[in-house]
């Protein structure tokens, strides 16, 4: 991944992971159930946006090499993966 | 598409579309809200098979082609499309 | 339901209904796979709005009375309904 | 909450915190782009159980006084609550 973007991405995550502490806070403190699915839905929008940046950069590079490389098995494999990820972001 | 793969998910559409004409005879016949929803959440999970196939079958034939072809401005556009389908599967 | 509330939610059906048609029109006719993708999103969209609108209705009426009835049966019974369908949206 | 849902739902809430620490890693150690989004997906999913037990719980316990009260103006508020929540998690 390009260094902007891996920072950019990394600060997402540590972002997230701040956010999921605070909630763990509000579960010790009784917090009110209706305020913490609020926030853990809040937690789940942030994590679509760095699976989407991420898979963006996977498609741009990793994608790009394979489909334009000679491997038949390697174009074969990036492709089934980007099905399987999509398929289980349908479910989740 | 290929001919099989594109019978299938004919197939599928037609039978999606029987089970929404279901859907509103339930409605019309003041059905139990809670099982209309059931009915409705099937017929998500089903369009979400629709989507995975179109897109894998996609992944196997336009966006091979397009990686492979010389034009940047068309590779651009089919990862671009990838990247926004999945957003959206995200969110919906 | 209220006959208005009725009305609107069989009338966004029946457009459900035709958009359904439309879909398989564009892959009779070998539509782009991206197009129809979209167009599969746009209608699980729609779905979401239905059940969101037959859910708030069965909160309204069904819930009420069975919470308030006498029988902790009953009150168990559209409690776990209501866990059942939330379980399941957030897995379509 | 009872104080044994309470720790299961702490627990799993940490448990998912510990999750979120490891991707942070991956990224840092530039893993493979389609490992990491499988990790964010299977955080999602857990994200997921915990969202659907605290509105179980909540449903059983405030839901209940609520709706079984006097007063309609609380009534109508954890409703619409759960209607909101409901319309979100078909969203994220």
């Amino acid at each position: 991944m390009e260094t902007k973007h891996k920072s950019d991405v990394l600060r997402r995550m540590k972002s997230i992971g701040g956010h999921v502490k605070g909630i763990e806070r509000m579960l010790e403190e009784d917090a009110y159930c209706i305020d913490v699915i609020k926030q853990i839905q809040a937690v789940q929008a942030a994590l679509n946006k760095v699976s989407a940046q991420l898979l963006e950069n996977h498609l741009n590079s990793c994608v790009v090499t394979a489909i334009q490389s000679d491997s038949a098995q390697e174009r074969e494999r990036v492709l089934t993966e980007i099905a399987d990820v999509f398929t289980t972001a349908t479910k989740v």
